[in-house]
């Protein structure tokens, strides 16, 4: 049965970029075309009708009964942080299909056709935006801005997305954007409340806010062994300070997360004292004023290490996404849809960003959340229990068409 | 007049490996080996004996009046750190090669026979040993152990000496080490004392103590999202304590330095807690306690970050390197040729690490230094002016006919 199905192509999905520490699969490289490849492959082997778009969001379109409904679109994403695990998108991308063909198995018609989408880099991976495909597609962002996104080498999206063997399909016709009638993801929760609560389906009531920042700080290089420790502007000596100061406000603070992930260091030799540090900041809350809190002693932060150090912070903001509260007649036909299949649910919020943030802009959105083994994401190692796979998958499905029929209900 | 040859030779030289931000020569690189070859250029027009050694050392002899007396080696290096300047070594070669000409020019002979030497990435540039070269010369470092080092890509130090554009010399013959009679360097002084002092020349008494260390953080990543602040074992924020231990430590026990000028961050996503932060640490000092007291409040730091974050942290030393006083008798010599020019000099210590730490282990050495304009240096603008220049292979060339007539008189 094709829910089945989805545990053999998770595996399959999870050999693609596979290393040591895990998976890497950033947008537009081999691995993640190659993936892209296989939901491509899956879906015509299925009768879907493939597209795709000028930023490398890929759909499988299964009809429905009337003709000019607007689709109903299903997905998630085919990229991975680096070393990142088997489910934390892939699992929606494939629940999807699986969910398509398990219509195709039961003779189950709706009236809106179906999509079941990959949107491309909702990680951040390789370029610096996070939820890129979704974000354009829902004119968040603008394709020609996204485009020309560099990643770290000075490749540009639409170079990357170019390339034979890391960019668009061979022989996928293109499509516009267009708006859906509602969205559905289908994800592993990445955190530890099912577990604990030992409840196996999440509904979403919202995805938190998120503020991403790239800070940097420009001190006086010079020789390790000759300048005196007092006439120093160490520029990693104040991103450290700067680090520990967010750390303990986002502390003090309070239901606020906040993560600094990535640090380069300039020149980077040895015996030379740093010239430049560079990271990022990546803070989320359900409460925007707490992320607006954490942002204040960021830049407070900033002015001291200007005046104590004498170094140079320049914060610049790439990314501010509000919280977005997913639809409450969404929610309750994905509870119905949960309950008539005699499973048990929950309402949680979802700390991660989605897809369907970005969605939830331009149509009715929800989410089902399955549990994650300890919490953990964002590791290759991350795990969900297979019966837990499965039944996410139904729980999709069965979802797709109460959705279907609230819709008629308008 | 060859002592003006050492401004265009300099010129020459900093055009090897130059973009925008300095001058970028790490060991065995093409840019290195370029600059080797003009070395060995230099030496081959002027009638000298060009040999090299296994790593990379490379020399060229004038021939003395004595048969079998051993070699007064002088010289420096001519690999850069990254970003680094014109004349941090570079301008001790130059020198070298320059003095021994002037000697051409004047119909000098000396009774031992005198060499210039380009010694092998002193900065620890692309190897991590620093003086790696003159390490191996002096039997500090076995040559097999040095050859086995790996740069960042993983390749080894034997294996980027046998590539034809980085590594060894093409016809130059190989030598073994030698014991030299005594040793002689020229170089910058990195630092602002001659400045601000307006004293041209200074004849190094010591050279500082030094330790180099690789610290290893390793946390818990996780999803930046979803794991509360209380639950992280974040190993940059432990790292970033750490860097602020030490520079705290380094600033509290003072007349000691210490540097962090490399780390990296892993996985390095922004949306992924860091797994893994692994530095350098590099400390200073003329007293080995206070590099001891320094060291001992890395490890107590250490251990603080265990218990209180959860992190495991692994101190490794890379280096160790003894306080090197200069030779009595050889910074006697240097003195009394500065005297006979009737130039100015006085006594200083050295903050920075130079090739003659680990040949005053097997010769007498000694070191001139010329000022450093605003005491800048490991940095692509470091400037010394142009009549210092000049004044410092004056002195050189004075102070090498110096050690040889004191080394008749022992």
């Amino acid at each position: 049965m094709s829910v089945n199905a989805v545990i053999p192509r998770l595996a399959e999905l999870a050999n693609i970029g596979r290393h040591e520490g895990g998976i890497d699969r950033g947008l537009a490289t081999p691995q993640e075309h190659a993936a892209r490849e296989r939901f491509a492959a899956w879906g015509r082997e299925a009768g879907y009708t493939i597209t795709q778009d000028i930023v490398g969001n890929l759909f499988a379109r299964r009809a429905g009964t009337r003709a000019g409904a607007l689709p109903i679109l299903v997905g998630s994403h085919l990229d991975t942080v680096p070393t990142g695990g088997a489910y934390d998108g892939a699992y929606g991308v494939v629940g999807a299909i699986c969910s398509l063909e398990f219509f195709d198995e039961r003779n189950t018609q709706t009236t809106h056709p179906v999509e079941a989408v990959a949107w491309a880099g909702e990680e951040g991976s390789r370029f610096p935006l996070g939820c890129l495909g979704s974000s354009v597609f829902s004119g968040i962002t603008n394709a020609q801005t996204a485009l020309v996104l560099t990643d770290m080498d000075g490749t540009s999206l639409h170079a990357a997305l170019a390339s034979t063997h890391a960019g668009l399909l061979n022989g996928v016709p293109m499509r516009e954007s267009l708006k859906p009638s509602a969205y559905l993801e289908l994800h592993v929760e990445q955190g530890p409340v099912l577990e604990r609560e030992c409840i196996p389906l999440g509904v979403v009531t919202a995805i938190a806010g998120q503020c991403r920042y790239r800070i940097t700080v420009e001190g006086e290089s010079g020789h390790a062994g000759t300048v005196p420790m007092d006439l120093r502007s160490d520029a990693l000596c104040a991103g450290a300070d700067l680090v520990l100061t967010v750390e303990s406000a986002a502390r003090t603070i309070g239901n606020v997360v906040a993560t600094i992930g990535r640090m380069t260091v300039e020149p980077g030799a040895t015996n030379v004292i740093p010239l430049r540090a560079t990271f990022s900041l990546d803070v989320r809350s359900p409460e925007a004023s707490r992320i607006r809190a954490v942002d204040a002693s960021l830049r407070d932060g900033a002015v001291r290490m200007q005046c104590d150090r004498g170094v140079r912070v320049d914060i610049e903001q790439l990314e501010a996404r509000a919280f977005a509260p997913m639809d409450a007649r969404m929610r309750q036909a994905v509870h119905r849809a949960i309950a008539s299949l005699n499973m048990q649910a929950i309402d949680l919020p979802s700390g991660a960003g989605h897809d369907a943030m970005c969605l939830s802009q331009i149509a009715p959105a929800a989410m089902i959340f399955v549990p994650s083994i300890g919490g953990r994401s964002h590791v290759g190692d991350e795990r969900t229990a297979e019966a837990d796979l499965r039944r996410g998958v139904e729980a999709l499905a069965a979802a797709i068409v109460e959705v279907d029929r609230m819709l008629e209900s308008n």
